[in-house]
């Protein structure tokens, strides 16, 4: 535990995991085995992390013959809100900001910048981009892409199974979402399996995504249709940010 | 405590808890008073078993004259996922698997080998079957019956009051969502008060469901129509599972 | 800490919190410093009171020369469910329902005899009025304001920014939701930012709101278009209520 670092109450700290200088934790955090933590890290009350996931009998992911999971990695002057839970295998980059409730699962990699909200899920082998913004309850499914600048409106929704949890086949084309940099998506739309939306593409508010979306493109509606093009004051590259 | 169990740190057990052999239960678990666990059961961090429900003064649920909730019971090989709240009366069946946040009231029971997903809610007075699949932030309500083999996708709302909380006349129509054998539910869907969704049907996502739905039928769209047929390929009968 | 209160074990009391008579926490709560606490309130496990907020570096509420906020207030009467997050610089009146895992933020005041459901978010700026529901997992954005006896249905979503977080316009147009007296949202429903819900009208489950909508007038649909009138015996004036 490095220079500097404070602990509130009724802490597990387990054994292997290091923690950085200047760094606060709540009270009741937990930080699983070999997990570590960067320098100037805030930690609120009741977070876990380095969780190790445990599997359901019927889930799609076995671990048979998998290699153990790397730890949980936070990178420095990232804020942790409480009752977050971080598994192992997570790795975080720096300056990220998770909400309070948030769950970030194994085989997963947060880049710097990047606002997880509160009671996003990001689940495994899914990868997010750096100064993206996942806003409060969305869902981030299984084997999805979100590249950088992306914006995701609270409570949206990301599948990828086309066949609900039937057939053999299902497991072949089990596919998450893509957004390429600077996509963005509106409230509660809702992503079909394996849809790409491409950069600097917006989707309304409350749409159902059934196709692809183009680059710079805006799409309503259930089912989404295009709307029209992204204004050009929006475009990734008028922001003045780079 | 049965041999072989072991907990972490700062773990509350109650008065009258029974916990089955070779548990492990994490750090900051709270059983309450009489709760029972079976052999061979998980449950990670900060989890709550036993919680007492606490009525609000403009609850529709009152206690008046009721008797006392039985204890909580969780069946053999069960996961409980960290940040877990399970009520006093409700009843899990064996190899269970609860995720993270998930949130069990009193007067539910859960089936065996039925996986309850993150953040998932399923309200009181409501009965899940065996083998279901309730996906992350997905909504049950109160009167709800859930029958076996029953898919629920990500943040699928269900409702009970066709008054938004007007009228005396509502409390003689409250009614949940009936989801009949192997029925499934696309992401993002809201089931209307009192909704029954036959066998083997499909809800598409996304879709607004204010009529029931005929076995092996499929439903799109705002309000919710039939597109066609359940594919053969994925009737129930045809998976091989039983 | 007032004459009857009791603690559950592992609660963390931070200096000058002041809790009122006949109290009861549970176990692992965190109450920090300066917060206060009424009488007759019962707080469940794992809750966190008056938590500081901290704030991402592109987050787009910043603290520069803002006063330090004022301690988290919890009127009487009041029950806090398991998990529950609530602010300093949030005000809670008497006889209110927060059940569990709901975060209420910084700068929000909660009426009288409103419950407020599981998993629901309130965010910081917003006023809640008395006797309203929220319920689970509905989204209450900054800068929002519900009057009294609004109903907000499970999974409600609420926005503020149309400009999904691009050009530096859109500083000037953050406006949340605003819901008149008795004003009511279907579940599932999603509001476009600044939207005005008028009082008794109603918004249909799954609509996207994106015009105003008339006082006792409802709407349905994506996006929303007006299906008729709020039944006679549905108006606020004729519950009897007051």
């Amino acid at each position: 535990m490095g220079r500097g670092t404070t602990l509130g109450k009724y802490c597990v700290i387990e054994s292997g995991a290091v923690i950085g200088k200047n760094c606060s934790l709540g009270s009741h955090v937990i930080i699983h085995a070999e997990s570590r933590i960067g320098d100037n890290v805030r930690i609120a009350d009741n977070v876990v992390i380095g969780k190790q996931p445990a599997r359901a009998k019927r889930s799609i992911f076995q671990d048979k013959g998998q290699p153990k999971l790397p730890p949980a990695v936070v990178g420095t002057n990232c804020i942790i809100g409480a009752q977050a839970v971080i598994y192992a295998g997570c790795t975080i980059s720096d300056d990220v900001f998770v909400a309070d409730l948030a769950t970030l699962r194994e085989n997963v990699s947060i880049g710097n910048n990047t606002i997880v909200g509160r009671n996003v899920t990001v689940e495994n082998f899914t990868t997010i981009g750096s100064k993206c913004k996942l806003e409060t309850n969305c869902y981030i499914t299984a084997y999805s892409t979100i590249e950088d600048f992306c914006f995701i409106a609270p409570m949206v929704t990301t599948t990828n199974d086309n066949y609900l949890g039937r057939t053999e086949e299902r497991f072949k084309h089990f596919k998450g979402v893509t957004v390429r940099r600077g996509g963005r998506i509106g409230a509660g739309a809702v992503m079909l399996p394996g849809i790409e939306i491409g950069a600097d593409a917006v989707v309304g508010a409350g749409a159902v995504v059934t196709k692809d979306v183009l680059p710079r493109t805006v799409v309503v509606g259930v089912p989404a249709r295009v709307f029209g093009k992204t204004p050009e004051e929006q475009l990734l590259e008028n922001q003045g940010w780079e």
